[in-house]
């Protein structure tokens, strides 16, 4: 292992956070908020620095790092983060506890968009807009963002970019790392301006629009308003929020073959083919079920493509209370969660191509039944997935359902009811924050005991990195041998 | 497609039942019943002679069978054993509904134990040792007793075999399958008449102990007396159906390795150490768990050993109401009702052995993080497992995730909430019978509606036969091309 660089590494990271306080600090001035606030945002950012020159005050001589080293980082990074980025809220005492603090930056840093607030529109506005820019920075990753500005950097960095990038593969787009992730932070950036935009013309005020365009593009849900996105009453508003959620649940690579007008890659996307197949279906389905409760086909299918628009790329903004919906339709939303968006996109769940994946091999298995010989292969996008891709697809699945059923027991003890760990499990481990039942749109995450908010939090941490970095910092040859 | 062989194995299995109808007529008379009982029995033993005469009243030339005919041959069997063994309720009025009687009888030879009735004391004797019976032939396999007893057979016949036996490997014992299935039938039939004995001992009536004897080596659960187990508030009854569930849950092979004097091969076996453990921890936790309701140590045993005995080999007999447990031993239940018995055992599930598999290649894939050349190889009784077979267990997960998911969204629209289509989804589809919530153990399954009984009782036949012959009866390419 080379700590050295770990820690190097992470404390880059810490100083990167500090430069992130200073648009919330600068807030604080421009809404002329309380002195307590100012001093809450100006002494993280200290505290930041302290930590960052501690860690990174010589910068190591092996910086060769391997897959292991790049868990590592990834973890402990993301740990770091949201422990000092839940400082300002426990300083200025808006949220007194650490725990309910570490709890909703968690939340945030992974895009879930889980609240312990009950009234978050009494929030100052520094806290709201930090609070939301978690979701930018945590949609398409911390390092990966490292990795785009940072000029030092060659293609081991892939270790990193494999651990922190959601989905099964990592595309390479260009053959440096480097400007890989400018690539990816460049369109990211690209959509979250337009987002704001399209909102600036639908009448939001300039502060809303950059929150919510946040919590769009990183997928994570936080509103600012405590009925979250119903407050406006506005199609135009959900409609754009709508459409904004579902480009940013498709895999990054794709925007950057359409830059390329290389349209066919598009077109012929297998993944994106299938999620825009299932939101479809799920759509008409919905309707149809729920279709005897409105009055207007207008009012339905808006509500019914926000909501599935929202769940299935576990965002978590909410428009209509989903939970009163019938079983049937509940069903249905509770599949798209776990289903969750495409490899590569700044959404959670399970991800669609590992769906497709697992969807191929049983039809392929269900095949073979009557010709005993054929050969087992499957296709993606007209390649051959290798038996080493399929493996690991096919034990991240048991490592998904083994995680979290240990989580449900975690918090069963507290919990009233089986349906209600359920719930709060696979609400927190796919990243979508409002579920179903005692977490459902109009419930939050205030009632859960410390114990419980630390296992949901690194239930979310466990969501959003995809297991494996989290899992392996409680493996006990990390601590073996050290160097 | 071979259809002649497949009506004339049909018409031999249908012949089978109308032998099995026997001892209930006789117990007709032994016990007095009224005369529309005999008639019942007697006018169903035609109508299967009938039937049977005139499936196979010619003995096919081609008697050449592949895997895909002996899918279609268990699944066809067993759905006519079931809606010909629902006759005798149906034509004597005790379950007038024809729906009723098939989902009863279908719970009976899948050994769910799932029940319509409210008061199953009411059922005359005859009818109580049928529906008993049905475990019987259904935990080891009606085609499995075909092959049997039948003298010509070969070594085809692993195809029928196969598909009917539970598990992902059928071991060959011996080198002729006619030897195979008489080995495996003798030593059920052995233990059957064992556990007779010892009901008897603990002062159990002959007609009592044979039920019970039959529900506990088919691990089904169907009791005789509206309050199950409980009913005969005896704890040497309770141990002696505990023992032998647990008994039944695990490979019957392994049986025939002690009566070689291979105790090597069983005290190596890795599935059965895994179960054993399993069941072991399971006791601890919960008896942990509920300690403080329970005011004596021995009864809090005996409670939670029968019950995890029982929900771990999906039995379902009850002495306890576990769904009033606290919900950290729900989960540990449900998670056990998941899991299932051993391959090659009577109990449903997903089995143990898959388990394994997969969990091993979690932990592999988890040591390959730090050393990225490692192989893949996962061991299993000192064997390394092929990539096929493991390929095979990864794609039955999703499979069985899948059919979950589409049975769960057919009972839906009926269901009063999303637990209560959880609870019986998976109380059929693992073959428990009495799950939890609506479903639990002091419920049972009167209130559902015809369509969604309908499902349930294929859900029950897709978990008992282990999906594939069940779904290729939905497989266009069966009826295409017909020979």
């Amino acid at each position: 292992m080379n700590n050295k660089m770990i820690k190097y590494v992470i404390g880059l990271i810490l100083k990167l956070e500090a430069g992130f306080m200073i648009i919330p600090l600068l807030l604080t001035f421009v809404y002329k908020e309380p002195f307590i606030l100012k001093v809450s945002f100006l002494s993280t950012i200290v505290v930041l620095l302290m930590a960052s020159f501690f860690l990174s005050k010589k910068s190591p001589e092996n910086t060769k790092i391997f897959a292991k080293e790049g868990l590592v980082i990834v973890a402990l990074s993301w740990i770091a983060l949201s422990a000092f980025g839940a400082l300002p809220f426990v300083i200025s005492g808006k949220i007194s506890s650490f725990i309910d603090a570490f709890f909703e930056v968690v939340s945030g840093f992974t895009t879930t968009g889980a609240s312990i607030l009950t009234n978050v529109e009494a929030l100052d506005k520094s806290l709201l807009y930090w609070r939301s820019f978690t979701h930018l920075v945590g949609g398409m990753g911390v390092l990966v963002l490292a990795l785009a500005i940072l000029p030092k950097n060659n293609n081991q960095s892939l270790h990193i970019m494999k651990a922190e990038v959601p989905g099964p593969t990592v595309g390479k787009l260009v053959a440096k790392m480097s400007y890989n992730s400018r690539i990816l932070y460049m369109i990211y950036l690209f959509i979250t301006g337009t987002i704001v935009v399209f909102l600036l013309l639908g009448g939001m005020s300039l502060f809303d629009a950059v929150t919510h365009a946040f919590g769009t593009v990183g997928t994570g849900g936080f509103g600012i308003k405590n009925t979250s996105v119903a407050y406006y009453q506005s199609p135009y508003i959900e409609y754009v929020l709508g459409i904004g959620m579902l480009l940013c649940g498709m895999n990054f690579n794709l925007f950057y073959a359409l830059l390329l007008k290389n349209f066919k890659q598009v077109y012929k996307n297998e993944e994106l083919r299938f999620y825009l197949s299932v939101v479809g279906l799920s759509i008409l389905f919905i309707c149809i079920n729920i279709y005897p409760s409105y009055d207007s086909v207008s009012h339905l299918f808006r509500d019914v493509f926000f909501t599935v628009s929202s769940v299935v790329t576990t965002t978590g903004f909410s428009t209509a209370d989903f939970d009163k919906w019938p079983i049937f339709s509940k069903t249905i939303l509770l599949l798209l969660m776990f289903m969750g968006g495409c490899a590569g996109s700044t959404a959670g769940g399970f991800k669609v191509s590992r769906v497709v994946v697992l969807f191929k091999s049983a039809i392929n298995e269900f095949r073979r039944v009557g010709t005993p010989n054929r050969v087992f292969s499957i296709k993606m996008d007209g390649k051959i997935i290798s038996k080493e891709l399929f493996g690991s697809i096919g034990t991240y699945l048991i490592l998904y359902i083994t995680v979290f059923f240990v989580l449900i027991l975690c918090i069963a003890p507290e919990s009233p009811d089986f349906a209600s760990a359920f719930s709060a499990v696979s609400a927190t481990f796919n990243n979508i924050g409002p579920g179903l039942s005692v977490v459902g749109p109009t419930c939050n995450y205030s009632h859960f005991s410390d114990f419980n908010k630390i296992v949901l939090s690194f239930s979310m941490l466990l969501g959003r990195l995809e297991i494996f970095p989290i899992l392996i910092l409680f493996s006990p040859s990390l601590y073996q041998k050290n160097r």
